[in-house]
């Protein structure tokens, strides 16, 4: 296909978010979605060229109108691409059983002490080859592609050992080289402590820190370092000494926070000037505060709780305070087995007290800051790639009121129409 | 296009539901999917001929093999179609703007007392035209099937008047005939108290049983008489009146039983022999084992809650207590505007500890015999109706592990292919 300009046309919404690529949008900033009504982009080679309401678009390029594929998006609403900041989609395997047992009563962490829960998915990841784990992740990718998303975060973490902690890394890389969806990689060998280290996990901290992070870094197969800081998996001092390290080696921190109890993985991620701290179901007023007072991104994960059957985090507190707030579905075989971003942003309007419009700048410009592209996506403004999706809805209110359901009806990546959802 | 046989072949799962059309499931019955592996359809005009492993189906038609048009279910789940027993989709107008007041706090109540809710939707509804209520409604027809449903119950109810009962009754009516997904009418005059009835509440019953009632039985336009029975809306009195009226034309009784309070609507509906009483959040023991003993099917909807931000109805306990379950969307425009069947399951199992094969019987066969179809629709049995989905998930827990999203990816309505999703 010749490289044809794109001419999005006269959306009833088009949600721009101008103005947002610096910094993470907070407060009544997450409210400013900067809408144009009957608004209009011009994409060419990839990149958004204008962003305006249709009749001055129709001005600007009058004597080009006709070189341009036309998308006629009236009566929808376009937003930029959304960005899934917090993902585990190189798997292998599936985990349907303990749904039932969970169902039936057992806990997370139950299951997980029993053998379960992380431990069977290692076990899969780690037989599974290259070519296995890519076939699958490739089809969650797809999925993803059809919710809207154009952007994921994805983390190792399944293979706990150097070996399969590089392939799940490779893939990815892969992936991303391959696939329609941009992966941005995250290292997370301190997933878990392996079976194996159950006795010794300062050996295996040690593991990481030694072998893992230079390789990972040498081969430059992650820009983020992350760690699950919880009791009864990584200690705060552990967890401080792994991020601490990565950063030697250039990777930024992520920190898994506060998820089943009050860890101080909050303060911890404010200390280590983390890029996001994640999950913060049960992070402390201070953690809070102190998160808001260096900036760092709170990504929430509402699905997970859901899933689990668990109280959510106090999303709707976090941005009063002044926290820029990212949500994700935390896409993963275990907790939160969903690609929907859709419905994450249903549950952080009706679980979590955010409004629709915050939501939907937790799943654009703010997640795009949670994984360091406020430049490159998450608005539509010129130079951005052109990532964009229309929705069958009129307002970006309808979203959130129709709620339960995929809207998706155009996914457009990099200028191209990449999903086309057909009509009955 | 031909009558040719359509060959549904090879799923991994297909859930049959057989020996389910006599009465609703319940108990341990409800877990009862009746799945056949590697199981394969046969139909002809319109029906189902055969169901049964793919290798006694291929030994049965051998002959006629190459006659038919083949639908490849390999790897797939395929169920009876969904059914929603419970819906208000005649409706004009849209109400999202309560939806932000909701999330900043206010009521259903407070909202509908200000005059808004209802009162908004019936001014919209009085005011639509036959044509623009056949279009609205007709939209929302098309995403239900891309769900995965293929009969709704469909009540009036916005309409508070003769006239405009009458009219969203003959749109329902006419939808039924043009439209690939079938309707099952219920008239809801008792829906509300028009405004102009507000102090002469008894009044207005008058009018709805001396008047509506037998016009719409004239001109069979219902087979179901529905009642909101709720604190200051229609007292359990009333309810009974406007319930026992329309039995004596010939309208089987439902009722819209304690949402808001306990009202003694379980039990109301007990005594009247109500096919159905659907809520329930606030229902009785006392009543609950009156259903249980009457046999009245307990229409629940999750999504309701979900949306309104309410305790959900307790599932477990009737489907324990041996009342027969079925799940419901409500779509309507204030307290549940989704059309997405698959998620109220989702809301079933993570919100009312129902198990995966207890929400899919709740959204076949006990849907169907909910507006009396058990014998017509919502099993996989010769010379039933060729109604059918595939999911694209391995197996029936898949729809509820993988949250939050809309694994329909093929429909089948009285033997033909209406619905198929385009792969990306
Ligand atoms: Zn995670
Ligand atoms: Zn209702």
């Amino acid at each position: 296909m010749a490289n044809k300009p794109l001419y999005i046309q006269k959306a009833a919404q088009l949600v721009t978010l101008q103005g947002s690529s610096d910094a993470p949008l907070r407060k009544e900033e997450m409210e400013q979605l900067q809408i144009i009504e009957d608004g209009s982009v011009w994409i060419e080679d990839g990149l958004i060229q204008s962003v305006d309401t249709d009749a001055e678009i129709q001005k600007r390029y009058a004597s080009r109108l006709n070189e341009a594929e036309i998308v006629n998006a009236r009566g929808k609403l376009v937003t930029p691409g959304l960005v899934d900041p917090h993902t585990h989609i190189v798997f292998a395997g599936s985990r349907e059983s303990e749904f039932e047992l969970r169902l039936k009563g057992a806990t997370y962490m139950e299951i997980m002490n029993a053998g379960g829960g992380i431990h069977s998915t290692t076990s899969a990841t780690r037989n599974a080859s290259h070519e296995q784990l890519y076939e699958e992740s490739w089809k969650r990718l797809d999925q993803f592609l059809r919710h809207g998303v154009t952007t994921v975060e994805a983390k190792s973490g399944y293979g706990l050992s150097m070996e399969h902690e590089i392939k799940q890394l490779e893939v990815a890389q892969q992936l991303n080289r391959d696939h329609t969806i941009d992966i941005v990689s995250t290292f997370m060998g301190a997933h878990a402590v392996p079976a194996d280290y159950k006795e010794r996990p300062d050996d295996f901290v040690d593991e990481v820190i030694q072998k893992m992070l230079p390789e990972v870094a040498r081969r430059e197969l992650a820009e983020f370092n992350d760690v699950f800081c919880e009791r009864g998996v990584f200690t705060p001092d552990q967890s401080r000494r792994i991020l601490e390290a990565g950063k030697k080696w250039g990777l930024l921190p992520k920190i898994h926070a506060d998820e089943i109890e009050p860890y101080r993985g909050a303060e911890l991620a404010a200390e280590v000037g983390a890029v996001s701290a994640d999950h913060l179901l049960r992070a402390s007023d201070v953690g809070i505060q102190a998160m808001a007072d260096q900036g760092v991104v709170a990504v929430l994960l509402p699905g997970t709780a859901f899933f689990l059957m668990a109280e959510m985090a106090n999303g709707r507190k976090m941005v009063d305070t002044g926290v820029p707030v990212a949500l994700s579905t935390d896409c993963n075989p275990g907790s939160s087995p969903t690609v929907s971003l859709p419905f994450i942003m249903n549950l952080g309007c009706l679980k979590m007290g955010m409004t629709p419009a915050e939501v939907l700048t937790a799943t654009t410009i703010n997640a795009a800051h949670a994984i360091r592209r406020g430049h490159e996506i998450g608005s539509l403004e010129k130079g951005k790639k052109a990532d964009l999706v229309i929705f069958d809805v009129p307002n970006y209110m309808g979203l959130q009121y129709s709620y339960g359901s995929n809207h998706t009806q155009t996914v457009i990546k990099n200028g191209r129409v990449v999903y086309r959802r057909d009509e009955v």
